[in-house]
């Protein structure tokens, strides 16, 4: 029976098993982030933090100026003014990165540059640009200075003891500059999820192959292998099976040895999503967790737990792989990789007005690519039409728009976010 | 004489050389793209094409089915209801990844899956859902199709010899999967650039270190360094040069050698980067594009040409060097890496609003650090105040929103666009 009979027979009862993507997203809390691995800050841009990231010490560990200038004490700069300077002395110079014992007193100053000390009985510093020599060891101060003012006191920026940054935290290159602030130069992190790409359908060929009548080029494995090394994980590809319950079987067994997740690409039929259903049978611990979404593009999607490791069956329509794998491929690695619960479900989204009338069918949630122009300063959300199975019109798009499942779609005007992609 | 006094000398002739953010901008048009390099398809993701792609074929290259169902011809199915089914006999089936000679007429069927061709003859393809057998060789078809439902047409997706993307276009998932159908496995991408970075700062030290008092760690060394990652570039660190014109110079002659940008943090004291400034001379080619720009923060920035290479030099503040490389380094890197004129320029941005009064100097581009916040499903940008040379207020921020060097500051709750960092 081939796996196209097999869905007409099978057809009804599966319609009755579709669910929301809400309720899919609810059974995606199963799953669980990897194990560690410890990395040098170098090389720690895009992980996710194991651990709660303790400061050792204060940052600064020295009040320092945040100007070049002279470290006075403000109440001698009360009461001045261009025509009215103080008259100040000048008692030392601090050069960078040196300290200096020196104790300031009324009538006193200490030259500083930048980052420099400000010695003990200064409590602000005055720009250089508000001061004239008098003569070599006098100098005229034209500013009232508020006292700490172009200073950056001890542990103002970071205190000793204190959680800088916490566990499940994606690290941006600010992030980097903290834990070099504090010596942090090992960290641990996350584990890189190891992703396997299956690709399946009778009418797949590899890319490098000219396609005979009635062949397609395998589009997914291309696809998917991006997006999974844009979430951060580490895909490898295990070739393209036959519709055939052995070949998927085998290929799969290998996915499971080698890899932390597995995505399976249908071809384009929807009966191979049904076979490899089936196939997910055989091994023991296999948990179906949906399959068939109320989503379009999208519909015929699998998700299942085998043994703790997710399988994501995307459908063969190169446009609803991508946006299935946006939608449901990306937080499942992001909770595999560790992030928080905000990090996993955090979308970069951006408000726009749509240029038409986009109608939608209630009963499914619906994802309409655009593409984003702006008009005289308003973003403006426009349609890019194409059927799921072609692939050039999302090389227009930007972004996609949600319609939700009681929606009867969007007229034209209408606020939107976009979720960027 | 050392840097800082070098300053104090020099301070109000500086002062008028200070240019907008615009003005520097508009230098930066003489940088120019790198050369090439061919990359797999595989490694394709967020290079840059260096040129025109145009499609050696029709994508498909035979008509095909978009749902599993019957391809038959629209004309036999007006006027069909539920009720009053038309009769098609079944003459053939066209299994995945094959063709067929077979030319359908007037009340015949041909069962095909997704993906499916559709044989000659045939104009549209009735779902399996609006199906029914009567026998194994006649269906009862419900539905009224319109002539191309359901089929995806010859070349529909794209035409051979068109361009489906140009030199400069920055590789997407999507986009891989349009080279994958056309199957282009190797393609010309620009060379991604080398940066040098170089620290500087006598007060600067290792990470690896336990800084004495007086000194601290070298932040930026870090910060640029992942900054230059996320933006495509291949980052090098040539070390701590000391506050020296022979140090300084040393390490600029072997950034020159090895990279084709140098990236230069000049350690807290604004006399450093005066002092590079002078270095720079040194070098035939050289021309200074801007020293000292109207923004904060980051006022004391330095940018050059040394016979085509940029040399970016850095406030040695962390915060400064972050927001600074936010604008001006990325895109410098984005021109040497071949971006289009709209990708080099192109910024995430979100909309929300101020969660109250931001104050701001005239006279200069202000970038306010903020985090953004949903609350009753409104963006807001909450200021995070923190010095520039402190570094633990931009990990809790989001994004930046500038103010207009001719804005006197924002009002609590107007609409800002947040860069998004």
């Amino acid at each position: 029976m081939s796996a196209f009979f097999w869905l007409q027979d099978q057809g009804m009862k599966e319609f009755f098993k579709v669910q929301t993507p809400d309720q899919l997203y609810r059974k995606m809390d199963r799953f669980r982030a990897l194990s560690s691995e410890k990395v040098h800050l170098e090389d720690s841009l895009h992980r996710v933090l194991y651990e709660d990231i303790i400061s050792p010490s204060n940052v600064p560990e020295f009040p320092r100026s945040t100007v070049d200038g002279f470290a006075v004490r403000a109440e001698d700069t009360f009461g001045t003014s261009e025509k009215n300077p103080a008259i100040l002395r000048i008692v030392a110079e601090i050069p960078m990165g040196q300290v200096s014992d020196i104790e300031l007193r009324d009538g006193e100053a200490v030259k500083v540059a930048t980052g420099g000390m400000v010695p003990k009985g200064a409590n602000a510093v005055e720009m250089v640009e508000y001061t004239e020599f008098v003569d070599p060891h006098t100098i005229h101060v034209f500013k009232v200075l508020s006292p700490l003012e172009n200073v950056i006191q001890v542990a103002e920026d970071i205190k000793a003891g204190e959680i800088v940054l916490r566990q499940g935290h994606w690290i941006r290159p600010q992030d980097v500059g903290l834990l070099a602030a504090i010596g942090k130069t090992d960290l641990l992190v996350y584990r890189r999820p190891k992703v396997a790409i299956i690709s399946s359908g009778d009418e797949i060929v590899p890319v490098e192959t000219s396609p005979k009548p009635g062949e397609v080029r395998d589009i997914n494995r291309y696809t998917v292998f991006s997006m999974v090394q844009e979430s951060g994980g580490l895909p490898t590809f295990l070739g393209i099976a036959k519709d055939r319950f052995d070949d998927l079987k085998e290929k799969i067994e290998l996915g499971l040895r080698q890899a932390d997740m597995i995505v399976f690409t249908g071809g384009s039929s929807v009966g191979t999503l049904d076979l490899t259903g089936e196939v997910l049978q055989v091994f023991p611990a296999t948990e179906i967790l949906g399959h068939g979404i109320s989503i379009r593009p999208g519909k015929p999607t699998l998700l299942a737990d085998i043994g703790g490791k997710p399988f994501l069956g995307l459908p063969g329509h190169p446009v609803s792989a991508i946006v299935i794998f946006h939608l449901f491929g990306k937080p499942i690695l992001k909770i595999l990789s560790g992030f928080s619960r905000q990090g996993i479900w955090h979308q970069t989204k951006v408000k726009a007005k749509t240029t038409r009338n986009i109608p939608s069918v209630p009963g499914r949630e619906d994802y309409v690519r655009v593409k984003l122009e702006e008009k005289d300063s308003v973003l403006l959300a426009d349609p890019v039409f194409g059927k799921s199975g072609a692939i050039r019109h999302l090389t227009q798009a930007d972004g996609l728009i949600r319609i939700d499942i009681n929606e009867e779609g969007l007229e034209a005007g209408e606020e939107v976010d976009v979720i960027l992609i």
